[in-house]
């Protein structure tokens, strides 16, 4: 079968109902769909990349759009929705399979070294790139829209108010916010709830920008803002209330059961708990790019891991809530944040930077958009509690968000 | 160590705080706490039902009871929840452990024959026995309490309408009940909501009353009910919406997988549905009172196990309340209404019959009162759907419950 032919039965596969483009390294145009305008042009510069994503699609598609051999005039996202709902049926029809099964079922490959200087150059462009595009609050996690207009800082503040409920804080308790980033979280629950506040990262960079902004609001009273491992934590350490948004993505498979154990052990009895993360519907391995040039080691857990490693440590679940739309919104608004900042991110840091940020954020969206991720917000108390209130109007209070 | 020491080790293990006493068959009172008046007085009126508690437990202490072996002055739900909260430590704690032991964590024993007589006694009973203490929607699973003293009838109507918001229900959508008992859900939501339901129970005489409620109510045109089990059903059904209510628990461990791959066959791709089951938080095999005496094959999920068992079949969970303080609320006002309807029961069925259903009710409310049992109410779509508003405030018209 000849790599045009392939192209023609992934592209007929992804999008039977959409006009589009794919023109080739030889400039030759091949067109799909009922006619009219094309929607996207797909340009595949490099015959050598095409062969290249064939072989290691998981792995090497990514790196063809980030390099540029791989070119989209149009919706970013909505080809790699397009790709990613792909069906089984047409994925294993023959050599397409090796592109589109790349897209949703992953395979693992070593290469560590290329992960560090990617993950080195995810971190090292420092706290200034990520103001360029994030919220005022500094949020780096899916944020809670009550409309898929609203402005991102004001979801972002209402996912804060929403956790902060979903805990029932009530003023003097001490929470531990377990991967506290910037110290968002941590502000808003000792400014609005009167709480004691330990956060802690692993980050020193955003210890230091979490501390600085923690005295600029006068919470050095209430908040403390600690680099440490939560496996690291004393012992003794009990607190009345715990909260980890988007941190358990990177606890790992095999450390969930350690996770959990150290979570029983921290909260009192009838204590209260949130644990807010990227998750998926059933168990599969982490997409190969993601694991290797994102986040390494990195596991989206299913539901049902979820909800058994908290059962089995005597934490009871009361509340499950699946964010899956709000954090494709969010990573919209990421996305365009960080168009309209383009020419600086160019500017200090070039075109394959940004062009990388632009694939891991518009084909994430497309990724919570198709339903291959989505987000948990699991609350929990220890033990039986009735801290919880018997409904969950307490979560609603009338015509706050509706009107 | 003599019987009598046995009891001593339990009683002292189950309320170190609470003032109490046992009077043994030979008229000798033992009193247990830091003093003043008994709060609760067990009499322990034959030494080889006692024998016999302590070579099986989980049968025998409910047996004893029946009897009339055993006799409670006082609350005798509060008395069950002091013994399923002994603590693991002085379970283990020499012979003391075989009585709390059996309370706790259940042996299963093959008396086909008693669970026969049993369960025939249970359902023979009728829907006359079931009318003098359920509410007037003749509602058999656990009702949606406002609050803690809220009627019984408002919060069965207030679940039926929390079941249909779940749902999505628009009009002229169809609906399949499993496990449409006496059709009180089916008829709500057909009147409310103008959907065509189709309910299926395995009850003869269930389905009887159903279809003249039905008509009744004049709702034939939208509401059907049929005799039949949810694996018969025509292969080629599909229907928008499905919900199934207090049925799952008798599905079984071992064919869960059936009823989620039923589930998932039925529903239209977007569909949505509702399971309400009473659960676990961690698996645990099934109270042997319960599995053989009230509800044979009976298994209460952990939410582990309908999260995996769902996401498996492509269904996305997108919703997950507990309603464990809800049932003992429901169980305690199943319980007032048996007693205040004692004399009727006592003349019809005997003395026996009517401590039977006491102790499975106060045993019931004392059981999710602790904690080992609780109520899953598990939203979920057929892959992706934005069936589901972004958040769930429409489940919570603005001060419609609150005020």
């Amino acid at each position: 079968m000849t790599l045009a032919a392939v192209i023609d039965r992934v592209a007929a596969a992804a999008a039977p109902d959409l006009t589009f483009s794919v023109v080739l390294w030889d400039g030759t145009r091949r067109r799909y769909g009922p006619g009219g305008a094309d929607a996207v042009v797909v340009h595949l510069r490099d015959r050598a990349a095409c062969e290249a994503m064939l072989a290691d699609p998981g792995l090497r598609f990514p790196a063809a759009y980030v390099d540029g051999a791989l070119e989209v005039e149009g919706d970013l996202g909505r080809l790699m929705e397009l790709l990613l709902r792909v069906p089984d049926a047409a994925v294993r029809a023959g050599l397409a399979a090796r592109l589109a099964l790349g897209l949703t079922r992953w395979r693992l490959r070593n290469t560590t070294r290329q992960a560090r200087r990617n993950i080195a150059s995810h971190y090292d462009a420092g706290n200034e790139f990520f103001r360029l595009w994030l919220d005022e609050t500094m949020t780096y996690s899916c944020a809670y829209f009550g409309a898929p207009d609203e402005p991102l800082d004001a979801a972002q503040r209402a996912k804060l108010a929403h956790l902060c409920q979903k805990l029932r804080l009530e003023p003097g308790q001490t929470l531990l916010d377990v991967g506290c980033g910037w110290g968002g979280l941590a502000m808003h629950a000792a400014a609005t709830h009167g709480v004691r506040v330990l956060g802690i990262t692993l980050s020193e960079a955003q210890a230091r920008y979490a501390r600085a902004a923690v005295a600029a609001r006068g919470l050095d009273g209430l908040v403390e803002i600690r680099v440490a491992d939560y496996r690291d934590l004393d012992p003794g350490l009990r607190v009345d209330r715990v909260v980890s948004v988007g941190m358990f993505e990177h606890v790992g498979r095999a450390r969930m059961r350690d996770y959990f154990a150290v979570t029983a052990r921290l909260l009192t009895d009838g204590g209260v708990g949130v644990l807010h993360s990227i998750g998926r519907v059933a168990p599969a391995p982490t997409d190969p790019w993601i694991s290797t040039h994102v986040f390494p080691g990195a596991y989206f857990p299913a539901l049902g891991e979820l909800a058994d490693g908290l059962g089995r440590q005597g934490l009871h679940v009361t509340d499950v809530e699946a964010l899956r739309r709000h954090y494709a919104l969010t990573l919209d608004r990421w996305g365009d944040n960080l168009e309209e900042a383009g020419d600086a991110v160019r500017s200090r840091h070039g075109e394959r930077f940004l062009r990388w940020w632009r694939f891991y954020l518009r084909s994430s969206a497309a990724a919570f958009r198709v339903g291959n991720l989505t987000v948990w917000q699991v609350q929990f108390t220890k033990g039986v509690s009735d801290a919880i209130p018997l409904t969950r109007d307490y979560l609603y209070p009338a015509a706050a968000r509706v009107g």
